[in-house]
């Protein structure tokens, strides 16, 4: 029979996250494409430790349906987590996600009607795109300098639209540029916001995966109108395949967000939630986060030494100054999605870069995840890159 | 500053399940509201083997991101355990999901455009409703009897209904009522979905959980159309707190859901995937199940027999022959909301039927769920909720 989809399911275009995902199955492959975690980092043994404590402790409860707004031991850790970087809350603000990639799913949910306009950054997090798009907003893309999204532009973006419901930003080491948006623009981001009324979504995964520099307070902390949403989520400092993370909104927000997670999914998996909770109780996260990255500053310089050695000074590239990954723009005639083919034959991946853009993708652009190969692999990896761009485009 | 939420945010009416759960939470409180299972027998000491296990064998892989359409060990244990219920299948049918609730919330993006219809059961499970709002059909209800949705009144509805997406039906058990669909209705159902062209999503969370009579072939063993998309969980069978269902569907099917599983939350959890099929390798499943329908069964009787003891012959109710609930109609006069709310103050609770239809709800019904509760206060609830009955109701 022939399946009658309906639109979302029908529209979406050759879906690349698909694609590298399945490239990266291939034990043979360098992989610079996802955005995973080193998991020879994983704190395996002490997880060991927690979960027997967990289901001595609570066995009954951690293995129940739970609450939608998640569990509340874990929401007052989450409390207290922001509060040391300088985000003053209470659990009534918190809601426990499916991982970041479910609040971002529930923020289209709960906000976009079709045809809404919502802002993001050019070029901006692909999976972002993807759990938007499923409910059929109009995308409006915002430039950015390596400060991140510009303002300027932003306010003509606001002034022209003014059916904006929101800004979806990653103002730390964005995905999928690295860069990080300025103090002066956080502020000034908010102003803008309050003048136009519209939210803004922060998605803040890396913020405390910082190697230098000083770290800048969150946007969230110039709110003075309660309409900054900040997600953030234990993925990237602790473990993705635990799915779990964090949306913090004033409360009427994030009611909406629980009837519409309770329609989605009832409520994050409840041994999860304790295990990551006892966890906390037990260890000391902020030392496990000290070193996974030693490890990823370790990968970080190798990579961009290896940029440097092996590639021309026509192909730039950004200069994170923490998180997971590095921006790449190659000379104009060269198509990522064409070397991205050409490099799968010499095993080595990434990400190309029309995967990040919501309209006119800018084609000679890639992205290269340093934080889940070792630096010898990642010498060897950005070589044979090298290596295809000068077979197939030998004047660049 | 007022919020701008999307049009299926702010349209939710006074969200049942939530005012339920909360209620729930005093500990002092009867309830035969949720469909909770039996905590006191969740098999916390083999999980504890189990976990110790998982991630001493595969600690690495359990705790970093995976597959979108699942764990390929799982999935394999999964199509083994359909085909003892005579579906056979393979792995490239089976998607897993976070908890059988997230089927049903892709089941809505994947097929639903605002204004589609859909056809369910009258009464239906109140989640599924949520479920599917989101995606704004038009819901159109199909009356049953003790043997489940009537197949003239089904037919009429579908010549009438002419751009159907789906049928939804819940064959065995059903939330809320507790009743079981004929085998002739399920042979009859398929020719019908053949004949208008319609898909049939069969919900079976509960045909695990038989008691009494003769296991029925699921409706997809009729599939003669790869038409039927058959979704099961192990939150009843097992633990709901490990959020782990799946759905089994032709591969174009799987194709479409997966894509949005991606966008709605990556990957379910990995870790949990892993527990679960590390217990399914290690422990037997089909043990644990028998016992708990030993517990389940006594509880069933304890509840029919209160209710035959403590109510009036005019309230009717339904004899489930599995699964966890019991449907009940009261005199007509009698508005089961207002008699949960005073049977509240007395501590006992239960959903009132309203919760469990799209339109025009028959508002003296309710749902007893039997499974949470343990004989003595099965029988001191049913005792209360029969002396609010008598006291605010005196001639019923």
């Amino acid at each position: 029979m022939t399946y009658k989809f309906a639109r979302r399911a029908s529209q979406l275009k050759e879906n690349i996250i698909k694609e590298v995902l399945k490239v990266t199955e291939d034990t043979d492959m360098i992989s610079f494409a996802g955005g995973l975690p080193a998991a020879e980092l994983f704190p395996v043994e002490q997880l060991k430790a927690v979960c027997s404590e967990v289901l001595t402790e609570s066995g009954e409860q951690a293995l129940q349906y739970s609450s939608s707004f998640g569990y509340l031991k874990l929401r007052e850790q989450i409390v207290a987590r922001m509060s040391k970087i300088g985000i003053v809350t209470n659990t009534k603000n918190i809601m426990i996600t499916t991982g970041s990639q479910q609040a971002l799913d529930l923020t289209g949910k709960v906000f976009i009607d079709e045809g809404d306009e919502i802002i993001c950054e050019r070029p901006t997090y692909l999976a972002a795109i993807d759990a938007f798009k499923a409910y059929s907003p109009n995308f409006v893309e915002v430039s950015m300098d390596e400060d991140g999204m510009l303002m300027d532009e932003l306010e003509n973006t606001l002034r022209e639209h003014p059916k904006t419901k929101y800004i979806y930003t990653i103002p730390d080491f964005q995905n999928p540029t690295g860069r990080t948006l300025s103090l002066q623009r956080r502020k000034q981001m908010v102003k803008l916001a309050n003048e136009y009324d519209v939210i803004i979504i922060e998605d803040n995964p890396y913020g405390a995966i910082r190697f230098t520099g000083k770290s800048l307070p969150s946007i969230k902390q110039f709110d003075s109108e309660h309409r900054v949403i900040y997600l953030s989520t234990f993925s990237k400092i602790f473990s993705p395949g635990l799915r779990l993370g964090w949306i913090c909104a004033d409360e009427t927000i994030i009611e909406k967000y629980a009837e519409q997670k309770q329609a989605s999914d009832l409520n994050t998996d409840t041994l999860t939630q304790y295990i990551v909770a006892k966890y906390l109780e037990m260890f000391d996260l902020d030392e496990h986060i000290a070193n996974i990255k030693k490890t990823y500053l370790l990968r970080r310089e190798k990579m961009l030494q290896s940029l440097e050695q092996y590639f021309s000074k026509e192909i730039k590239h950004t200069l994170p100054e923490g998180g997971l990954f590095i921006w790449l723009e190659l000379p104009e005639s060269v198509d990522a999605m064409i070397l991205f083919k050409e490099c799968l034959t010499e095993k080595v991946a990434f990400v190309p870069g029309e995967a990040f853009y919501t309209n006119h993708p800018q084609k000679n652009t890639l992205r290269l995840n340093y934080s889940n190969m070792n630096e010898e692999d990642i010498e060897l990896g950005v070589s044979r890159i090298a290596k295809v761009l000068m077979e197939h485009y030998p004047n660049k």
